[in-house]
């Protein structure tokens, strides 16, 4: 059998349901930025029920880093409320798998890995945010430049919930000091995505020793007149499951993220029941 | 011992550290509409651990209703995302207890019912977004009449989960035609108090028949050149408590509410940490 390959540029501007379809059949195994235009993805965590309630009293109290957007059954591989089709078995590109807390593997699909007590939680993530800062012209560098959003691990403690705690993981953009605040506001109106700034300015109020060192990703360039923003960053709540080492949890690869038939500027994450 | 009483008007524009010391002390038994102005009032549901992970997805998954602000360790009485000081057995001023689905008792502290396995899980309440309506000169006819809001059974289905399920309770208040869009606007910015309406004008089509015969609450009239407009409403989560018959749940009583330290309008039900 030969397997039919698609590329990146064949899925820009076609639907959720068309790009998942790809992802599910095995044709497409990429990154997800910038597909889906205006539909959120999501961050993942996969873990046993037994853990799950202690998971979401954490989201729940960490709600910048950690915004839960859907949460299955247990044992129920779709999430009906992002969209009517999903099976998170199959329709993700690439997963990590972590066993006592410690990388497993890294797989295009968890099919063989699935039980009936896994509990799926899908959390907002930062495209959400910088697909509005580009639509009202504010640059995003790291995007500009072709780079890996840089992330640190910041000196913010997070709220525990049971075996779930750590510090808090930021992401860094510089902006114009003129475009500060306005960017701030954008932020805000997502909740659901980190919503506004945890900090700005000063990567030493929130102890960052050195921009230009950052924990994951990349490096990138804060030019005159620029202004480091950071923002609650998605990679918490994977480094917190990891800590806790879970016998089994699995979550998408950085940059492979779950995309939902949700509006993201939707008042709520919750697609309408079909009738 | 002689039990020292103290009214409602001696709240009035005092710290929610002190109301709720007040209620703690058994001295103040009231509603709490109007106090401790501009912090966050917040609906209760205590329960048993092993219900509360399917409560907080049904509560995730009809978050219009039921917007959770803050959840608690199992056994532990204290809310510390919400006040630093709340001992959630003693701080409300009344409780409604019931067992099997059946109401039980209205009590003024629960400490003699508290168990090790109980999970409290505290939801917004629309007194924020009425507070708002209020500064933004936009009338709220049961609070202009001394009633209580009209409460209505709608025919929207709520996304179920585990044993909770049934359909949405929706609130009315009448909006001047010409206030309507600044209402919704208005309440939109408060997704932790119901957000924004959930439909506006005629009552068939959420299935609610006659307007002057409300479920819960009192019928309040709705004059020329005005518009009804519906919210959904956290009467809905205590229903759907009682619906899926649990062995013992409690809930505040209506109007007597949890006061917290949180800002109405802070971006997230979170307090920092004490340091």
């Amino acid at each position: 059998m030969t397997l039919q390959t698609t590329s990146y540029s064949d899925l820009v501007n076609v639907s959720p349901e068309l790009v998942r379809t790809a992802i599910r059949s095995g044709s497409y195994t990429g990154h997800t930025a910038g597909l889906a235009a205006g539909k959120l993805q999501c961050n993942l965590a996969i873990l046993p029920e037994c853990y799950a309630l202690d998971f979401l009293r954490f989201c729940q109290r960490n709600p910048k880093p950690c915004p839960v957007v859907a949460v299955s059954d247990s044992g129920d591989a779709n999430l009906p409320t992002l969209g009517p089709d999903i099976d998170i078995r199959t329709d993700v590109s690439k997963y990590r798998v972590f066993k006592d807390g410690a990388f497993a593997e890294e797989v295009d699909d968890i099919q063989a890995l699935w039980a009936d007590d896994l509990v799926t939680v899908a959390l907002g993530c930062s495209f959400t945010f910088e697909n509005a800062l580009l639509r009202n012209d504010i640059p995003v560098r790291h995007i500009e430049t072709g780079l890996n959003v840089p992330m640190f691990r910041s000196n913010i403690d997070l709220e525990p919930a049971g075996p779930f705690a750590g510090k808090m993981v930021v992401t860094m953009r510089p902006i114009p000091k003129e475009q500060v605040e306005q960017a701030r506001e954008i932020s805000a109106r997502y909740p659901h995505a980190h919503g506004a700034p945890i900090a700005i300015g000063d990567p030493a109020q929130i102890g960052i020793a050195d921009l230009s060192q950052p924990d994951w990703g990349d490096a990138v360039e804060i030019k005159a007149g620029e202004v480091p923003v950071y923002w609650a960053c998605g990679v918490t709540p994977q480094n917190v499951l990891l800590d806790a080492k879970l016998p089994l949890c699995m979550t998408h690869s950085p940059g492979h993220m779950l995309i939902s038939d949700v509006a993201e500027n939707a008042e709520t994450t919750i697609l309408p029941p079909k009738k």
